[in-house]
């Protein structure tokens, strides 16, 4: 999937990305697409916080994260994926700080539907939340 | 769950949902609370959407909203949850209008974790998006 | 979708639910079709137990039947569904006797997928498990 | 995780593993076990069969698969899991030939839940089915 300028095939890939609003307002960098995996970078922002006192990030933005970079991921790396059917998450950890870095995968490319597992790490590289979408062709 | 002046209880729901920053950006609104049932509204913003061309909600956010919605529904009918451990989320029809409206129900109180399933509906009370999350106590 | 003469409407739904031979091997009985719900029965036998030492139930044994009556919930209650896309189940307590009763529901009917919600419950009415599938149409 | 001699490591996870009545039903051998994976397979037998026209195997039977290998995985690399709180599966193509060959990772160990994932192939190395499942500690 990737070409031999690959630069060009990112900026389409942030082009894409940056058409949603809500993906705008995330602060959303794709920093990365290999043959295997993409990667998106989310910076901080205080309004994404859920529990005040510890200041750890909002799950569903943590859902979104792993939504959004699967899709994109299914789409980067050769398949289609128009709309998520479902989503799975597990959140292991609560993320306090900034910048998230997610790194999707493809699980399954179909013709219906395909499959994308997202990790989701901080700056130490600690396991934050993962989780996988069904998407639909 | 309920009492004689479920206003109160209301009220400290309303103040507790609002501690989120995520919650009050959300602009999240507690409807009512009966023995079975959590209802939870959100409002249309514009920095929600996800696909602009059809103007619908990123899964992220009904993510979002079905993840609050079900841990604050163990909470308000008598279990505990701290922290949400894992989400199923099902995108059922894209959501183009607000308010949306979350109801979420308990599916087992428990003592490590319990389980709380959520639907949202636009306001024609159409099924959005519907989900489950599994709570620890 | 049930007609005047529901039994006939029920034996059908038997007759497919044993070309299975897993289903077959299950002892899976068709209990009741409602307007709304389609009960099946599964009766005890030795080889489904996990943990030996409290006699209960393999989980995969529990996500079967979540699986299985949630495809012919669709099937019965006016949709289509030929494959499971996705299953989750959430185990809420030991099932250490039988037998087990699992009560399927729509949660909506679509064209290109359904999805269905299951509960299982034991003779005391007990919830043992219960989860959602997404069935390809 | 593994010894010097990881051999006796392994006759034990297989005498663990056989202790569950439906584990012997349905065949199971440990393959392997190596500091990332632990690999289980199920040779076919003809009552695990759904649809009789294809020959596929009931997707119950392979989210029992899935099921089971995250708990040995957790418990053979470094984690407790006495239980499954919730089982997410994903089903890709179907299972027509044994044996089916289940391959186990840790996604995270924790204290309260670990997480582990586990993908399905055949013979031919094609992907099945896969999934994650959440283990109480």
């Amino acid at each position: 999937m990737t070409t031999p300028d690959n630069r060009i095939e990112l900026a389409d890939l942030r082009k894409m990305l940056h058409l949603a609003p809500f993906h705008r307002w995330l602060g959303l960098e794709v920093v990365d697409l290999t043959e295997a995996e993409l990667i998106v970078e989310m910076p901080w922002r205080d309004e994404i916080v859920s529990n005040p006192v510890i200041g750890s990030v909002h799950g569903g933005i943590l859902s979104a994260l792993i939504d959004l970079t699967g899709l994109y991921t299914i789409n980067a790396l050769g398949g289609t994926a128009r709309a998520t059917a479902d989503l799975h998450v597990d959140f292991h950890r609560p993320a306090t700080s900034g910048p998230l870095r997610a790194t999707g995968r493809v699980v399954k490319l179909g013709k219906q539907f395909s499959v994308a597992e997202t990790r989701i790490e901080d700056a130490a590289q600690r396991l934050l939340a993962s989780g996988r979408g069904a998407y639909v062709g």
